[in-house]
Formats: C-alpha cells, structure tokens, sequence
C-alpha cells in the first residue's frame, strides 16, 4: 500500500520530495536522499539483486584502494549508507541496478508490475538504495555487485525489463551504456557517409557505438584502442574499417594515427574513461565535425578551453545517457553483431 | 629575429613545443609552459598591456580571499610565475589579453603586423605570459589588470586588432565572451522560431546572447536573473521579451518560473558562473531542444548524468569559444544594440 497520505509533502516526478539537502537540488546533486521503503503514490520499489557500478567510479577506486578488494566494498557501503544513494564522491557517477519490481504506487506512469525483472535506466546517482546483506557476496574486485536490498524509483525515472533471450548480466552491461550507440547514430545520421572514430572502440559503450556509427550510415569507421591486446580483439570483432593503436591522452600522437588510418574525423566519439582526452579528440576531428564525450572523466573546461585553444570549430557534446529507445536499439546491436557480443561477454 | 634554429626542437602550430611537463600534452592541459622571449619561427610575441581574467576564475579568488585585494594579485602572480600562463587552478579556466604586437616571426600566419593593437581570442591558460611589473598598478578588485609584460602566440592562435571606434576595454569585454552569441545563433538557426532562454540575461555573454538569439530569428527571447536589480537592468535594457527572476541553482524554481513567461525553452543558453546550474537548465528545456553550457563553473557528470536523470531528450553543447567569426559577430550586435552597450559600460 502507498502511504503518500501519510506525509505533508507531496511527490514530484523528479523525485525532490526524497532531497534531504537543505536547499532545493534534484536528487542528482543531493548530498543525501530519503531510503524510506513507503512509496509515494507515483513511485515503485524495486528489489535489487545486483549493482553495476560506473566503470569510470570503480576504477577510481581501485586504484584509491591499491586493488584492495574489501576495503573497496567498505567504501560503497559507506557511500550508500551515508548518501541513501551510491554516488562516487570523486567521479560523480554511480552505475545502474538490476532488481525485482516488489509495489507499485496506484498512480505509477512507469507501466511496471509486481514480478518483472528491470534495469533501472536512471543513473544510482539519484535513486534511493539500502543495501540489506552488507555486500558479503560480493569480493570488491569486479564493477558487477551482487546484493540485496531496495531502491525506489520516481515518475520520471525509466527502467526496462530484461529480454528473455539473453543473460541478465549481458542485458545490465547493455543497457548500462546504451545511450552511447543510440546518440551515435543520431549524430551520424546529420552527416553523409562520414568518418567516425571511437576513442576506446574495444570497450562496451566504444564497441557498441562503432556498431551504430556502421548502422547509421558511417562511410569510414575507425576504432582507437591503447594497446596491442585491445587491437587484437577488436579486429576480430571485425567492427571497424580500421583499428588504430594509440594513447588519447597524448593528442598528438592520437591526431597523427587517426590521419594515417583515414582520418581526420567527422565524428569522434570518446568512450575511455581516463581523464585528458579531450584535447586530442578535438584536435583529431575534422572542422565543421563533432566530439561527443561520454566518459564521465570528461572535464567541462578542459573540453571548452581546449577547442578555443586549438580555434576548432567542432560541435561538442555532453554524452547525454537518455536517448528515446536506446536500449531496445543497443539490444538489436548487440543480437545482429557477433563482434559486440564477443567484446561484451569477455568482459563480464 | 626569430631564433628558433638555436633550439632543436621544432615548433607545433599547437605550442606543443612549449610544455615543459613530463609527457606530451597541449599547452591548455599542461602543468607549466616555456616563457622565453625568443620566437619559432611561426610564433608571435605581444608586448601586454591588460588582462581581463575569466569571470568564474576571479570570483573563485574574491571569495577564497575574501575580497582582500592584495591577497588576490599576490596569488594572480604566483600562479603566472610558477605554470608560465594565467591558469586558475581551481577553475581550470584564464582570460585574455590586450596588447601591442612587438615582434612576428617570419613565417607566423596570423597575418599580424608590429605595433597592431591586438586581443587574444585563445585562452590565456594555454598562452605563455611572463609579467614584468609585479602587477602594481592592479588591486586585486576587478577581473581588468593593468599590467607590462609579454605573452607569446602559436601558429594556430587567434588575435583580432582593436576596432578603432571602440574604448578598447569595451572591445575586450566584447571579444572574452564573443564565443557564446555565436554559438547561440547558429544553434537558434536550426530550429523555427524557438523559444530561448538565457539565464544570466543581464551580464556579459548572457546579454550578448539575447541579441544574437533574436537577430537568429528566435519567436520569444526570456532573459532570466538572480535579483531585482538585475531585472531592471535587463528590463531597460529591452533585449528580452520577458525577464524572469530566479535562482538558476533552484530547478524547479526555474522551470516554473520559465514556463509562467512562456517557456519551456527550446534552446537554453547557460551563462552564469556559478556552480549548480544544470539541473535546472535540462529541467526547462522541452524535449528535442538543446541547452548550450557556457559556464565554466558547469560540472560535465552533473550535465550528463541530470539529463539521464530526468529522462531528458535534450542536446547538451560544451560551449566552444571559437566559432569562425565570432568577433566581427559580438562586435556587430554591441553596436546595433543600444541595450547590450549599456550593460557592457555599465560593468566597466
């Protein structure tokens, strides 16, 4: 039953009315939400079974951590604790969530029920979770966080139930990124028959948007990877016209591989989530072209700065996670293109 | 005389072959830049005469030092002698200059001649700056520096000579902020009669912004602003359809007091420098439309990840400061628009 009646305060689809700032901040930059297991009228509440953490907040804390498994899980049950949410406080980000719909407000637009198995498409940035098992399944070594637990989801938030034909944790490492491919395509489409090049093709959301640039319509499409292990895989996935070696945070050296290999680009997407790659995609696209910037190690003004720097004329874009339709479309990507689903399943 | 054969090292039109750091970067991302007098052959030196720090930049030092001027310049120095540019550590983000050419390289292509009286375009973080002065005639109070000193230009940097019919603080002000009406014209160009919102109406880039909207054919213009006296400034100004008070930082506050004037906004152009703005700015932007960042203070996880928050279909733009044009554009719209020149004196 929904006990909305038994608060003053009235939901929002945003979700502020679980904001415990004391000023008004969407649920995203609020230091700390309300986990209350109530619902308001429009919300539903989820059973989590597993987290999958942003690749870019799990590496920085292993890193933090010196691979030290079980000081990294203390650290997230501390954030979550502490927060009601799972927000790296260095990074920003926060992953997704894979659970069980357990009630659904009367007045709910999601369309769940009681029973489907969902993603959350909504970032653990802003959505209430208690973690109820102390992640004692979980060793700390992998973004993958078996659990249990709940989280409440708005009537703004999106979540998808999982597809039957393929394996949850392949569906979650889909959808986790499937804004990447799907604002790919879109920005593909504007251009005719252009040059893309994906900085980082070989990892989920790059292996994906490659498959999209190809899909939308791409006349040349160029995978860059940092090493020669990433090369190999990435050419047996055969996904790219041309796999290039090259480290993106040295912007010359980027520049100069990408030009060898077909370039300069008209799209460049950059799917690596270490920080000071900015400067080498601008320089690596052509003008008149576009960076789109999903790694969330992106900075605003190094990107800014760097442009006008460089006085490049390229369109640059916040890799925005919501496109309507991504994750059926990174989905179909992944079930027409071996070469995805070979990339995604060595990494899970 | 350029005396770049006394080093081994050839020039980049990037600076590259500035960077002091350990491994390559371009000279906007570097830790320290090379100050020496001599030119490459393709470089520029200008002999300085005023700077004029980005606006997120100085306020962040006003605030650290709590308006103590002499605290203010002291640090203004230090950073410039240590790094070899004007790079807020805090901000990442500069400023520009005005100076007077003194001596060209023989194969610069900047198309500058010694004794032109110039502002830089590019960034003053990736623009070697050596002061000579100490910085005496300055008190640390307002983002203009009266300064002596030389600042070094690439091959691929921009300058553009002072208009003669301009005080050449006014021109300077102008081209700091020339990027964002630019921008906002060519975005407001691609849509039919748009509604376009800038919040930060009333100051620099914000008012620039309006005036370019509407010459770009946008159907309503709102400017919003934090405070009374703002709005009748804007008001007076008569550059905006509506003038909305509002804390930027509040999201629903913004949203609902942009839509009370008209609104949602199909284009959103963000120009206040204050942190904490771009919930509110997804949030009162309709779907299909495009917010354009022009803050430095904006934070790119908090863009990304409020977008996919939200469910929010909008296109999300780092601002670029260069766009082919820009300050023949700004420079154009100040002299057509009584109201933009009134505020830009005003802030003098």
């Amino acid at each position: 039953m929904s006990s909305g009646a038994t608060t003053a305060v009235a939901s929002d689809p945003t979700g502020l009315h679980r904001v415990l700032d004391d000023h008004a901040v969407l649920p995203q930059a609020a230091r700390r939400l309300d986990t209350r297991r109530e619902l308001w009228p429009d919300e539903v509440r989820i059973r989590v079974e597993r987290l999958n953490l942003d690749a870019a907040s799990f590496r920085q804390l292993e890193r933090k951590h010196g691979g030290d498994g079980a000081a990294v899980r203390s650290e997230v049950l501390g954030i979550i604790s502490e927060r009601g949410k799972m927000q790296n406080p260095e990074t920003g980000s926060g992953g997704m969530l894979v659970g069980t719909v357990e009630e659904v407000g009367e007045e709910s637009p999601l369309g769940l029920r009681v029973g489907d198995r969902v993603a959350t498409l909504v970032s653990l940035t802003l959505t209430p979770l208690v973690i109820e098992d102390g992640l004692t399944r979980w060793d700390g070594r992998s973004e993958q966080v078996p659990c249990d637990g709940y989280a409440v989801l708005f009537g703004r938030s999106i979540a998808a139930v999982l597809p039957e034909d393929l394996a949850p944790e392949l569906s979650l490492a889909v959808m986790d990124v499937c804004g990447a491919p799907a604002l790919t395509a879109r920005v593909v489409d504007q251009y005719d028959a252009p040059t893309v090049v994906v900085v980082g093709g070989a990892g989920k959301s790059g292996s994906l948007s490659l498959a999209a640039a190809r899909d939308a319509g791409a006349g040349r499409v160029i995978g860059v990877v940092p090493h020669q292990a990433e090369a190999e895989r990435l050419e047996a996935a055969a996904l790219a016209d041309a796999v290039v070696l090259a480290d993106a945070r040295d912007p010359i050296a980027l520049r100069d591989r990408v030009v060898e290999a077909g370039g300069p680009a008209d799209v460049t997407v950059v799917c690596v989530d270490v920080p000071g790659c900015e400067g080498g995609a601008i320089l690596t696209t052509a003008a008149g072209g576009t960076v789109i910037f999903f790694s969330m190690a992106t900075s605003f003004s190094a990107a800014a700065l760097g442009a006008e720097g460089l006085a490049a004329d390229v369109t640059m874009l916040v890799g925005n996670g919501y496109v309507p339709g991504h994750a059926a479309y990174a989905l179909e990507l992944l079930r027409a293109e071996p070469g995805v689903r070979t990339l995604f399943e060595e990494r899970l």
